[in-house]
């Protein structure tokens, strides 16, 4: 059955990339000097390395590393992206005439376009009714493998906000940036004594990053509830705090 | 040799409580109807399970939960503790004469005060010559076994920010809460080419929470390597970002 899955590398801080670059830079040199590119080549090394040894493999099967298997399994699993207007942006010129996507993506935008067919199965086609409705064709298209949301953490934040995500993936990688883009931030839009809850399904332990899978369980109180311990358990004297 | 740890929960979006009071309330139960306690009680909901059931137990031994372990095993390791000014103002009333340390502890302070001896071992000495200077004092009293920071975040920062930390275990709660004071901030003071590199040691999977735990490299430059990939392998075109 289609899930709708999201999957980030971050810190361990919780940044999926550097701080945003005010001057928005139109190419890849740009941003190459820019603020952004120190964190994401930092948080995506796991990645890099993953597809340099695959390279040198000339994908010919053998030993694999968990790394490599992991991302296999993450190209293997997505019938169908749902991406970020900022993203495909960024992404539009280098990833040029053969996305590295091979299924249908659908960007959410205020701005329609005409759809956008590239080689090897990747197409782009620009969805202006929302978040929900590009999930909504993204899920048609997927014949019935998983939605992927391919980022960024904006589109990550609103899915995860409207209840729609039902996977959550993150490779956190051993660093702490201190300042950056982060996935995670107030514009869930939680109140104090509200939570999205989550259950571990998957954690695998790789030499570069951990990678933690969560199914995502929902919007829940969250209660005063110190689970009828005595008085002395309550309160910052508990150990982790 | 001692070490100097440190761990602490946290929600998976890095929070180790709810947002801060601004009320600053002086009793536990002006700061139970605060901001703050809701995401508190949840990121350590873990601990307050492991306590109960322990408690259950009457400490008899048996079959041991996994986290009622990993707490053990954090209460017998620290020798001495080192603790954050504010964190101490909130515990003190509510800790009473037998506080949880077992230990002395060191406190940061920029006030100067007596000694004050507890029961069960538990010391609290004032130390207003910084950070640096109260760890010091710790490893000393530590005899041998590890100096803990027990709290609270910004103390952590410091001391991480300060070179000071040789290993990090954190206990992520799989929950989101959105907004909440955060364990990492900016004012760990690195550049946008500067990260704080770690070695993940052990991670444990247990059904309420992940402990995951880290060696401290120390600060290092994060460089713009793509490892020799080809140009379609950088930039915002790799999964996980």
């Amino acid at each position: 059955m289609t899930k709708v899955t999201a999957q980030m590398s971050v810190s361990l801080d919780g940044f999926y990339t550097g701080p945003r670059d005010a001057r928005e830079p139109k190419d890849m040199s740009g941003w190459m000097q820019g603020p952004e590119a120190p964190g994401f080549f930092r948080v995506t090394r796991w990645v890099v390395d993953a597809m340099a040894w695959r390279e040198r493999q000339g994908f010919a099967g053998g030993e694999r590393t968990i790394n490599s298997q992991i991302l296999e399994e993450t190209f293997a699993a997505a019938g169908a992206y749902v991406m970020g207007r900022r993203m495909f942006d960024a992404g539009e010129a280098p990833w040029g005439e053969e996305p590295p996507f091979n299924a249908p993506v659908f960007v959410v935008t205020h701005r329609s376009r005409e759809v956008l067919e590239r080689r090897g199965g990747t197409s782009f086609t620009f969805v202006t009714e929302g978040v929900e409705r590009a999930i909504e064709l993204a899920r048609a298209a997927a014949r019935g493998k998983d939605v992927a949301v391919a980022g960024g953490g904006e589109l990550l934040r609103q899915v995860l906000s409207a209840g729609l995500l039902d996977e959550l993936e993150l490779h956190i990688a051993p660093v702490l940036l201190g300042d950056g883009q982060r996935l995670f931030d107030p514009s869930l839009g939680l109140g104090t004594d509200d939570g999205i809850e989550l259950v571990p399904t998957r954690v695998v332990e790789a030499p570069e990053v951990t990678h933690v899978r969560y199914a995502v369980s929902g919007r829940s109180k969250l209660v005063l509830d110190d689970r009828g311990a005595s008085g002395e358990l309550v309160g910052p004297a508990q150990p982790g705090t």
